[in-house]
């Protein structure tokens, strides 16, 4: 009986270490600039889970209040602020990626922020400082206020976000030299999410640095472990190289994901999920990038487009 | 018959010198914090003028919108951004003012930045310095990208915005020491408005920096020639005075207007257009703060409480 008993547990124990069924996303902001109450910051959670981190902060508050409208939160904006973003993952400190978080630290509980070195010197030097903002963080200028604790990510190493079953890698990226951004590989049990902060193309930056990204998420890709990619596009194909100032057209996209297919096998791209991210609104611009993309996805990409405040899935 | 039209023009020149009729206000950012799409800006001009300034610049492009959409504008979000603000003024240099104006700086067209030299270094130093943003003003880091012109306010000075009908003198603000603000009086023709950044009561602050402003104004209170005044209450009166962190209370805020009553007289400022900004958004307080300024408007102030897109006229 007890024989059975502990099969039972043990099974069970499996199943529920082995039940994964991807991850939810609720974009809190979406665009590449311009519009100051809807900037790239994206919820994300194991399915089922209360506790997300969250990619970019560029609007908080104000997506969540949208997102709490459209019904993808159970509980109140304050409750999702505070109790259910777990951490900050800051691809850089351009101030679109990071304004919403700064602005609403005040109200904010004790949280966790995480980012790669540059990044966390530029909240210290001019954040986070007293003069452009009061300085809620454990480093840098005094009083340091503690609410805010920086966690330095060093690049292919994993770290545990805290008070969440969540894991992340941190990769450099090339956002017009001398300026780096960060690509996140969030982890889950054994499902991936990938995000990319704002990126240039490696041909234009002339780094390997997306290809470092590419080659350490082919596997995943292979064996259908990556669930999603965030990636950015700003400018639609008319944007002359010489002005992508460190940013994608859907043309450099396409020429990225092929260098991915190249690794990974052209098959096992189709239907992965991609999230297009950080378009520049501005004239007809996201009409256009959206149908240059629809024409150039040979490869047969599962292209989500996010709104503000509207939850989806990534399985 | 050449005396009568001379007569005629003149007197048609006196009336469109002399015709004024007040200003009009398009709120494009009302909150205290937190709600990072609608934090503390307010597009002013001369009622009728399509020339306006930008006090403070929390929220710009989504105030736009906002203001476009309940019809206060009859262009688009674009001209307004473009055309009609002829240039920025900013109280001080805190994100919750000012992260806007940035964020929406490379879409705009040459403009003008008016501020206090403090605010003019801090903007310098951790803004436009190529590491939160590109250096899109004419100074600091190089390469300056010279779209926006740093014009430096001293004290009492008055100085002409351009392109604009409309001066500007600025008076230092104490917001909670060391850190300073400032309070802006704007001046078309023969009338006036005054607009307070972020400012602590003189008694918490032990300055006589409100005092000094009151003293300024109180003569344009007496004679009428000041159409409204803009002040901040961050707080209900239940948050204590060691936890003021430089802003006011309606009680502070009333006894502050004691102060230009003592100078003017109490008579002077019954239905004085009195604009009430800043209100931090947590919990009840914006309904706390209603009721308490409400039950202690002694005064007979016109309490004005402004929407994030909903044009009024101060007259």
């Amino acid at each position: 009986m007890l024989r059975v008993f502990c099969l039972l547990i043990s099974l069970l124990g499996c199943t529920l270490v082995f039940a994964q069924n991807g991850f939810q996303v609720v974009p809190l902001g979406v665009k590449g600039g311009t519009v100051d109450g809807n900037l790239s910051a994206y919820m994300l959670a194991p399915a089922g889970s209360d506790a997300y981190v969250c990619l970019d902060a560029g609007t908080v508050s104000s997506g969540i209040i949208a997102a709490v409208g459209n019904g993808a939160f159970n509980v109140n904006a304050e409750t999702v602020l505070k109790k259910y973003i777990k951490g900050y993952l800051i691809s850089h400190p351009h101030l679109d990626h990071i304004s919403g978080m700064i602005i609403n630290s005040v109200d904010d509980t004790v949280k966790q922020v995480y980012a790669m070195e540059h990044c966390i010197n530029v909240m210290k030097a001019h954040y986070f400082n007293w003069q452009s903002w009061p300085n809620l963080a454990n480093d840098g200028n005094a009083p340091a206020l503690n609410k805010y604790r920086y966690q330095q990510l060093k690049e292919g190493i994993e770290m545990a976000v805290k008070e969440s079953e969540i894991s992340v890698r941190a990769f450099p990226l090339s956002h017009s030299k001398p300026y780096s951004s960060t690509a996140f590989l969030v982890k889950h049990g054994d499902e991936y999410v990938l995000y990319f902060g704002d990126t240039g193309p490696d041909e234009v930056e002339r780094t390997d640095h997306m290809k470092r990204v590419w080659a350490a998420v082919a596997p995943l890709v292979k064996s259908g472990k990556l669930k999603g990619v965030f990636l950015e596009v700003s400018y639609p194909n008319a944007q002359p190289d010489r002005h992508l100032y460190g940013h994608l057209t859907p043309r450099w996209f396409m020429k990225e994901f092929e260098v991915l297919a190249g690794l990974a096998g052209k098959e096992h791209l189709r239907n992965l999920n991609v999230v297009v991210t950080h378009v520049k609104p501005v004239g007809n611009n996201e009409e256009t990038i959206r149908k240059e993309l629809g024409a150039a996805n040979n490869l047969g990409l599962r292209l989500i487009f996010p709104e503000q405040g509207v939850k989806f899935e990534l399985k």
